[in-house]
């Protein structure tokens, strides 16, 4: 049960990194909503590997075809399948993987578990997997934006240590997609590039925090308790492959202020709407929007598979180092970013219809 | 629906912290567990307010009646009902309120999603509501226990900037149990006190972090995707109230290391037990637990409700200023340590069933 | 999990026939609906034991007490919470079954799975868990009829081999509560009564249908795959205890017609709405509600416990008899007729929600 | 969400009638599982049209192709997708009911709803979207068959008023497919396919009831409240197009009876098991399996596509009269009968995995 994520704007997702292909099925998408292909191609290619020097060379066209529920432009109301064929696939790239377990990846994990592995790859632990949320997250940023010019941006916010500045309340999907790092920094940008390129090239990894903003959240969103909006997005992005935290508003920094310096304290705009004059609590309050932007924060690990060479053990406890093969990202970050955008519009969209399925009944 | 967590060991907590009372149901609890209530009410005891001079002075029994699901000392295996009356309860200290919305506070965005808020309190927002998480826990706990040994300490790591040094591999019950401020660093857990108990009487507040150590899960437990356990330990304490942040094993500083620093390098104990020599990962790769200690962080920001004059606005928009009268915790912190413990135990014993359920039943 | 019911409006029982009590959490509820203690107690009033001569004479006055969710009249659209204590319980009627089977119940069967039971009664089987469903139920008649003057009448269509002559189109509650058998065909009511206080003298049992009717369901309830209306209220009613059997509109008899004289061709009456001219597909056409009325029966065996010697073993497999001594129904139906309402409008209502969430969103 | 059907063992399809294809992505599944696509083959091939003169003359090989989750002819315990392409379509056969509304079928339902509709067939209400249940229902009933020895078979009990005697604890596949009506009863076999074909050539359809027998059920399936094992086979079997009715063991002609003469009685058998004499419980006591022979009816309405004119109504509410030209079986039974197997087994499976999730985790 645990490839399902959301419970009225709902996606299930399928498939391994080698096989006939991943995908997703979408289910609870409000009927007639008009979508194309290039659409969700759009979001695909953003996440697809190849796109640059700094993600990994994989040449990965990620086609998508939509199986169902759009018929002639527009949603149906019923299940929208979406698949993307695997290909270029080279398994032998992995065959030394079949019994060595590569430090910090899902292969021991997996044989523990389920006593079985598709080894020619990461099976459902590669970012392959992320293919299906990415398309799905377009159709719900679709939605999000009609009902209520939702915009939700991402970028690259830290490269190890090379942190940039950005404003959350400006920030534009135009500006994140000037430079392949997807930092709209620009200075910070150019120094992230040329170290992970540097990595890159030493067979080693790098890690980052990735930030996202949702601006035009409508008020009310969200649950008091265990499906706190907060919660909900927590556990969106921290099921992303990689992640090694999570913040809201003020997240850890906020910690070390005082109630009276961290409280965000009421006013009234010009339009009589209930505003807050800063925004530590990061757009929610109790669980719920309060309106003012949602800014969250996701922590990346290096990449766990790395060409330099590392102490292992195999599936049958042999001692052995590894070197790994294939061609994988040197930093996850920029790649992440449309993964992060998807999570983060999913878990609104469902929020979206809950919440109108919920408090719109009685309102006269 | 947001008022139920898990999906084999499934809670349902309801209750206002003004009103007849706040309780659980837990359903999926395996039978023939032995429990009592005083096992239940020990964890109830930790979590209640008016334990010590840096809580809040409410003092509340918070007595618990097991309404169903046991007999003569064991579970049923149907739902265990828990209540606790509400006593002691003050609605004049927050009639204030009922037009004034306190900064940072659930109340703006309640009356904004359901137009209507139970104003004796904080309602479903106020920290009672963990009661009923708390005393599920507490089952959970016992379970986790009995089937593998699983120990979950949860303990104060930081209040302010005050950091403590405590090593997750050994701590235990006891020595967080040994000060008021669950701190088992004694020289920390000093002036902590000491900064709480000042801030208290400024009438301010403070945050800080909680960390949490759960041992010997076994190899597992958690799925690949969207339910990983980090994901849905993520979810579960970014649900607590006052939570901001949260991080598994290297966290946010694991993100300025290189793949090859980062990586836990594996290999085979003298029980021919895999192993992995670092403890980056946390106790998960992939999503699933692989029997290393899994260490977790929560932020929780200081307490919104003070008694500082702040400038806010009544729920009809004009400008006003709050000095909040009731009876509130200085720093949540100490109360905290058994909740973030109470959900770890819910999301393990959750994976636990979850595990069993799909995959033992083609075991030999 | 089983304890559960609904995706948005979502109800989760609680307890036994002996122990502190029974309940319902209702998770979902719409906000701002003005509730009080009497209309849900008029519906417990129906179901309660001891009304009259012809159900059994427990007496138990199943006051229910409103513990969270409702303040002011009114549902703050949080969980509310409903406990009925058990009073007037008489463990010793039942000691004989602490190791003796009842045949048709579920002593053996419980104990199979759990490896444990509540003997005291029924525990989990027992007619009194019905109780959080019919509270839950009334809240729901009340929405459903808020929002689009929906009616839900229930009554006794059949009792043994005498059959009642009722029109769906118009049967009101009123008519219902004519008579202690609940059916409204007077002359069948008398002759029902008749046979079932002899058979109760007898000590033995009958079984019956129940119908159930739903009118002004509004166009679009329900979803065209696995939670076609029907399906749901299938599962609905089947879950309460006794039933054997489900029909939706023509049913069973409906199968030996052709399909030319099953079809309910379609018209355009005075106001322009289409409507069929006949009902035989029961007011559901491919699993969504078409506007006519819903019209659905339930098969009730005769109850399992009863007075006379029947054959049967101990829990240890010894041959013995059981003459059962509790105060127990003759016939369930006159009580079987609320509960079967609640199903109804559970459904109904968690259906009325679910659409408006994902098929009003992007309505203009 | 209602296109998802379990918990632990979870199937979610997707798909209509026309456009890229149809399927169902298996959530939850046993890993180490052995299966091959012939195996999943072998259960569409029983269900797909064509197959005889007595179904439509539609030809589709619905061939299967597994898109993920088996590796090297085992399970992974990931998602299993399967695809099956939409070929031979004809879209023109159904240009008359985009305005059109067949009687009785989902075409006005589906509008009233979504405001949209795939009218080139009968989109999400065609029988095509069986095959996803079908294929998951081929690997749940070797799930059973391996864990248990669960044997499930259905089989056309009556065609209108033709009435056929088989006995539930003796009938095989083997003797079910001997006829193309998949009727056991030779002699009503003959009579059966003669009337289908008449009724066929009349341009009339009908229906009738299916039968199904689950044997070697685990004792201790099911839960005893809203998912007792007869609910949720209820809402399995009504969910499948066309059903108006179900019964569980002695179902409606129970009703007639007195408790003494429906109570099964128990006694030991001779391997110390406690079993009954009768089993008009039909298998489930208190909604747990007992161990006997689950026996489940199923009533189907005649198809409501047939080639005889009939009144209806334009979208736009205009007097109009239909002939359906497209290709229909005039009996669903036949191709029925896997259908209600293959929902059988996903009930039965999702409990088997739920009962050993709960159940399991504290024996010694």
């Amino acid at each position: 049960m645990g490839n399902t994520f959301g419970h009225l704007f709902r996606i299930t997702t399928f498939g391994e990194s080698h096989g006939g292909g991943v995908g997703v099925v979408i289910d609870g998408c409000p009927p007639q909503l008009e979508i194309t292909p290039e659409e969700i191609q759009f979001e695909l290619d953003r996440r697809r590997p190849g796109q640059s020097k700094i993600t990994t060379p994989r040449k990965e066209a990620d086609a998508c075809e939509i199986l169902s529920g759009v018929f002639e432009g527009k949603t149906l109301g019923t299940p929208i399948a979406i698949l993307v064929r695997n290909k270029n696939t080279r398994p032998q790239d992995y065959s030394e993987m079949a019994q060595t377990y590569r430090p910090s990846h899902a292969d021991a994990t997996y044989d523990a578990k389920y006593g079985i592995r598709n080894w020619q790859g990461g099976g459902r632990s590669s970012a392959r997997e992320t293919i299906g949320r990415v398309a799905a997250g377009a159709i719900a940023k679709k939605i999000l934006q009609q009902v209520a010019g939702v915009e939700i941006v991402g970028y690259v916010k830290r490269i190890k240590d090379i942190e940039a500045t950005i404003d959350p309340n400006t920030v534009t999907l135009d500006l994140v997609e000037k430079n392949i790092v997807r930092c709209p920094d620009f200075a910070a940008a150019e120094r992230m590039i040329e170290i992970i390129d540097r990595t890159r090239r030493e067979k080693n990894s790098l890690g980052g925090v990735v930030e996202c903003v949702a601006r035009n959240v409508p008020k009310g969103l969200g649950e008091p308790v265990f499906d706190k909006l907060e919660a909900d997005l927590a556990k969106g992005v921290m099921s992303l492959p990689a992640s090694k935290g999570f913040e809201i508003g003020s997240g850890f920094a906020g910690t070390v202020l005082t109630g009276r310096e961290h409280n965000d304290e009421f006013y009234c705009d010009e339009q009589g709407e209930i505003r807050t004059r800063t925004n530590r609590s990061g757009g929610i309050q109790g669980g719920i929007a309060n309106g003012e932007p949602i800014v969250l924060r996701v922590a990346f690990k290096p990449t766990a598979t790395i060409g330099k060479e590392q102490q292992t053990v195999t599936s049958s406890g042999e001692q052995t180092t590894l070197a790994a093969k294939g061609r994988h990202d040197p930093c996850v970050l920029p790649r992440a970013v449309p993964m992060v955008e998807a999570m983060v519009a999913l878990v609104l969209c469902d929020h979206l219809l809950r919440d109108r399925g919920q408090c719109s009944v009685l309102k006269p």
